[in-house]
């Protein structure tokens, strides 16, 4: 019998957990289920066979340490910065780990000890990243065998809400961590390629730098950039690609009214905000606004920002009750805190809401003299409010890798993302069988 | 015998070690002047009686242990973050010492070692950070003894360019480090307090949100906000005043110009443009603009900024040769850097250029029942490139505070900065005799 252990059993960890428990019987597997809140491991396990929930302390290196060494392979969906120590004691140990997240430095800089420990350390697994890349490459991999030329890539993923749960002016409700989602972009420029040209946007210009795409069946989104759209360019074997561009989805008219909060200063996580707890929502706004006793919050926004008065921007910012007197309550809080909170009110989804992923990628590449585009997507609902789309398409991905490198699928060591073909081919395969799968399209090449 | 050691003989030293030499005499001092270039310590002591010049090596810990150790007394005038290595062995070493320079939280941490062993640690005593506080404190003292309360203080200062040596569209030269000018303001939000209420500004915003002040005799000076107004209310004795905004000058119409380089992004220093080297000017506008291969980058810029065709703010542009072919050439360059470069072709003042120092503060207060305002400025011109405004108003402050402590006028141990009486009172007086003073006037009280 060999042994996974899981650490972390928060919301996005239930269809993995499903997953292995579903495949136990069959592989093999003890699967032993570690969280901090005990009943949050309890009530991913569920009782079933071969499962085991227990009380994890990230701190407590004894017990991580017994844990990874009892252990055949360790998934972690702790917090990203918690890799780290997992991953270091599992090239000790010898022991494959895998996870959903991003490379960070110093995650990368195990390379060398992996392969020399001949460890798999398996990262960005799960949707975004994950999905993206493997989807990605697959088609990628098509162009450059037929003989093609890559000329443009651009990726877009979006966790929004389902058409059927939609039913609120901002067309949006947190799918993710929604504090990622307040500081989505903030922190420094993006950086992209456009036909051979390099271009930069600051934080504060991004949300109005968006474009619109639609997709049969979807209707329409509005994409704004990532960070670094430069930085899979190597490893996708897109050295030299002259227009390369990933963003995010949301609905259109969403960046228009979020823009607002990102000219205010209102998504700001560096200061705190004096007597942030006594404040109201209408003071909090009126802090980024100049003093003047005569004229009301609403002009002064409107003047300030240059936003008509019957503006659908108005609208959204009034249903959020941002313009009333509640108390803010929190203590301490940054703008971004704030406003996080006022968002959490309205944005959060109910029992019976249901989330929805977004994917799109558009291909543009040169063959045989002629150019082409070509368009692959994916939509994936949620089924409950366990069973999300964001569950989904984290969890299963991340299990079947898991699977894989148990059964000497994956046998290379080293630090790694999934781009290579002996990964995304059978974990895409199995992905279909749960009815996560891509769509595609020719469409005309237009360039940029 | 007393030994005065200078750490840096910079620009901004000049005045300073004249102040020093010309003292020298009198006070029996012996002048040591160190710099990691010989030649700007030999030209700055030029062979006068009882100054040294010195090869000086920040990164040799001998060498400044053993200055330290022979001193009487240091000066350090070396770039800010080299202060605190020089303030740890000072005092260890039982030296005193004066900078210019801001009191960073690892110099305030000293503090208990400072006054346990007995040293004297005096910053912030040059023009701003120094007259500011010094003159400010004269005035609210003033009215404090005067029984009065206060309840608005605004304070700005602006390195510029003098009326007779005004001659491009900006109105402005680099009077201090250009590194400084081009980042100023950059990296956080601005606070301040108006009226009572707390007001907070973004970065992106901060050149939009100015305001203009008329000084008798020598014009209009336009102000926008320092990064955090409130730190100095405790040292202010001003801790519950409803009004409190601290800004630094330029003249009209030059803060709407150059925050088209904040809304580009230009100013960023966090990440290196790609090919930085080969690019020109117009090619590094570009990578801020969207591609568009049919219109110009004149037009794409005033289409994403909302600029007239007739504006001054393109004349401003257009004067700095932002919009031609020229080549960068420097290699591996944030924007600020490209930036910094470009305004250093046009910005850099001439061998008979003059500088200006200006420095205003508004005391707005409440004595008998009625409410009162005070205006406090001073203007002080350069004589020279050597003998700058900058250099005569950061050095001469520096130079009194030494000859003080050495004489037992300043005897309180610490981490100081000038706002007792005991200090701003024979430091402000003697400036005087140099023709660095403020007028004053009343004007009505007006509120924020």
């Amino acid at each position: 019998m060999r042994t996974i252990v899981v650490f972390g059993a928060g919301m996005s960890a239930s269809v993995l957990i499903d997953y292995l428990l579903e495949n136990a019987e069959k592989e093999d597997w003890k699967v032993r289920v570690g969280d901090h809140k005990l009943e949050n491991a309890t009530a991913k396990v569920r009782g079933r066979n071969r499962g085991e929930a227990f009380a994890f302390d990230v701190k407590n290196e004894f017990q991580r340490l017994n844990e990874i060494s009892e252990a055949d392979l360790v998934i972690s969906m702790l917090p990203a910065h918690m890799h780290e120590d997992v991953a270091r004691q599992c090239i000790a140990l010898h022991t494959p780990m895998v996870t959903a997240s991003y490379v960070s430095e110093s995650m990368q800089s195990f390379d060398e000890e992996a392969k020399e420990a001949g460890v798999i350390i398996m990262n960005e697994i799960g949707v975004d990243p994950g999905i993206d890349h493997m989807s990605a490459m697959r088609v990628i991999d098509r162009i450059h065998a037929q003989g093609g030329k890559m000329i443009q890539f651009e990726s877009f993923t979006g966790g929004l809400v389902a058409p059927e749960s939609d039913d609120n002016p901002w067309n949006y409700k947190f799918a993710w961590n929604p504090r990622n989602v307040v500081l989505a972009g903030a922190g420094g420029s993006v950086k992209f390629k456009q036909e051979g040209r390099y271009k930069y946007i600051p934080y504060h210009q991004l949300f109005r730098r968006t474009e619109v795409i639609e997709l049969p069946g979807f209707g329409r989104f509005e994409g704004y950039a990532n960070r670094d759209s430069l930085k899979y360019r190597e490893a996708y074997g897109l050295k030299d690609i002259p227009t390369i561009y990933r963003g995010t989805f949301r609905r259109p008219g969403f960046c228009r009214a979020w823009d607002v909060f990102v000219k205010l200063g209102a998504t700001d996580d560096s200061y705190v905000i004096e007597d942030s707890e006594n404040m109201t929502y209408r003071q909090f706004l009126n802090s980024f606004l100049a003093y003047n006793p005569d004229d009301s919050v609403e002009l002064k926004l409107m003047h300030y920002l240059k936003i008509d008065q019957d503006s659908e921007i108005i609208h959204k910012l009034e249903w959020l009750d941002l313009f009333k007197e509640i108390k803010i309550g929190i203590p301490r809080a940054t703008p971004a805190q704030v406003l996080q909170h006022i968002l959490e009110r309205k944005w959060t989804m109910t029992d019976t809401d249901l989330d929805m992923i977004v994917m799109y990628h558009l291909f543009g590449y040169e063959l045989d003299g002629e150019r082409h585009a070509l368009e692959s997507y994916m939509v994936i609902k949620g089924e409950d409010r366990v069973r999300t789309a964001m569950a989904k398409t984290v969890g299963l991905p991340v299990g079947i890798a898991a699977k894989m490198i148990l059964n000497g699928k994956i046998s290379t060591p080293g630090i790694h993302i999934p781009i290579n073909r002996e990964i995304y081919e059978p974990v895409l395969e199995e992905l279909e069988a749960y009815g996560i799968e891509f769509a595609e399209r020719e469409v005309s090449y237009n360039g940029y």
